[in-house]
């Protein structure tokens, strides 16, 4: 397996902020995780409020974490919201079960790391996201569905 | 931009004060904090309970890492109350999603800061934070409305 | 015993940032807590880093927590690290044994709060923080001595 | 004054990493934060251990937040150990007073940011950060003396 190197990661974050800024959505903070939770790049754009790149690498990091994209975490905090309470006490807020954490995969399925993003609507920062791991030739894995 | 001073700041945060006393609300605690979410002024009237300039605090920051006003906010916090838990175990309770937390924009529209205000309702809160924000002749903005 | 009150509480916060702007020293921030360790008034100056605020409150909350001036906590804490570690562990920081802690007292000798000052060198924040309880018509106790 | 832009900041970091890989010495993590000591653009090298992301951050958020470079930190560090620890118990270590960390300068002396690199010796992070700083036509302040 090769892992994520730092290139392909920024590249990743850059992208997902700069589609944000052409297709004028709000500003955004873009956090690229290796396969094991560990940041790569962490970017937020000029304008994206400041906890933005928390609430992004908390995303990812919830996805890496638990093995499931943001959507399929936002059901089971749905329906387990004593669980999701826990396990945020338990981590310090690492996992934000919401849309735009994305697992990203290779060709093969192997887990790569994984993107957060946030400072639009849970739907535009995915749209982002999954758009930048297409250009970087890689699968995304939303939790519904995998797109690349 | 310019940002928002301290003199400015200190106005604000004792109007709304003096307007509680005035209206015969409960004391209050205020906190101004410029756009970076870094305290300029925080006040605490006599009678005030000692959560207040915490949560006071807490409510501008929110607004100012987020980006929206307190009501805003708040019926996100509705909608999501797992995405609202993750955040405030990430951020160790920075972010408190009710009114009485107010952007304060110049007439550009621009972010120069925001209020912060705890001691009595939320609405009543809120309505001192209006008021002292008017008189300072900016533009509040709780997340409903932009007022003057 | 006549507590300190939010507009005495005010005035010696302003003052002390003004006399660091007339003298040509760096920006501060200033707290003044009441007799409980809780703030009445914190104020940073435009320029003044931003982790000011959370030390000026540190300084104050530590001599009102122990009960004596900042320079008997320094002379304390150089004696005893191991103690002030475990206290500082055990608080979150909240005691920061170095000048520019200052009880403030009545004629009588009781406490009514203290102030802490943070900015410029300890020596410096201490001058500030001593003129402003004297202009207050307070008696101000660094540790050392009383003075008014 | 102009503010740090996210391009700028994220060349600063690269460039940084890209330093150290051409110098062969360890791989590194790079933070750039805002003047109000948000981050902008944080990087990690693939090789660089999982704390540098936060060593880097702290160290850069420590320059900010007391308002000089790593190597007046360290200075103070040595002379007022309890200070500091008091500091870092307070702010959960967002202090990390060697060097390394490096305020971000315009020609007029103001501060845009700073940057915080780790993953070899101290010496070694700092001259990553310099050179970086430099290639930016930026002034490097790292507490001991202004460099372009």
């Amino acid at each position: 397996m090769q892992p994520l190197d730092l290139m392909t990661a920024t590249n990743i974050a850059s992208t997902a902020i700069h589609i944000a800024r052409e297709t004028g959505i709000k500003p955004l903070a873009v956090a690229v995780l290796d396969a094991a939770g560990h940041p790569l790049a962490v970017l937020r754009d000029e304008g994206a409020s400041f906890l933005r790149p928390q609430i992004a690498t908390g995303k990812a990091r919830g996805c890496l974490g638990m093995g499931f994209g943001g959507r399929e975490l936002a059901r089971r905090a749905q329906a387990m919201p004593a669980f999701f309470d826990a396990i945020n006490s338990l981590t310090g807020g690492e996992v934000i079960p919401v849309a735009g954490g994305v697992l990203i995969r290779n060709a093969e399925g192997l887990i790569l790391g994984a993107i957060g993003v946030s400072g639009d609507t849970s739907d535009n920062d995915e749209r982002c996201a999954l758009q930048a791991i297409a250009q970087a030739a890689l699968v995304a894995d939303n939790g519904d569905q995998l797109s690349r």
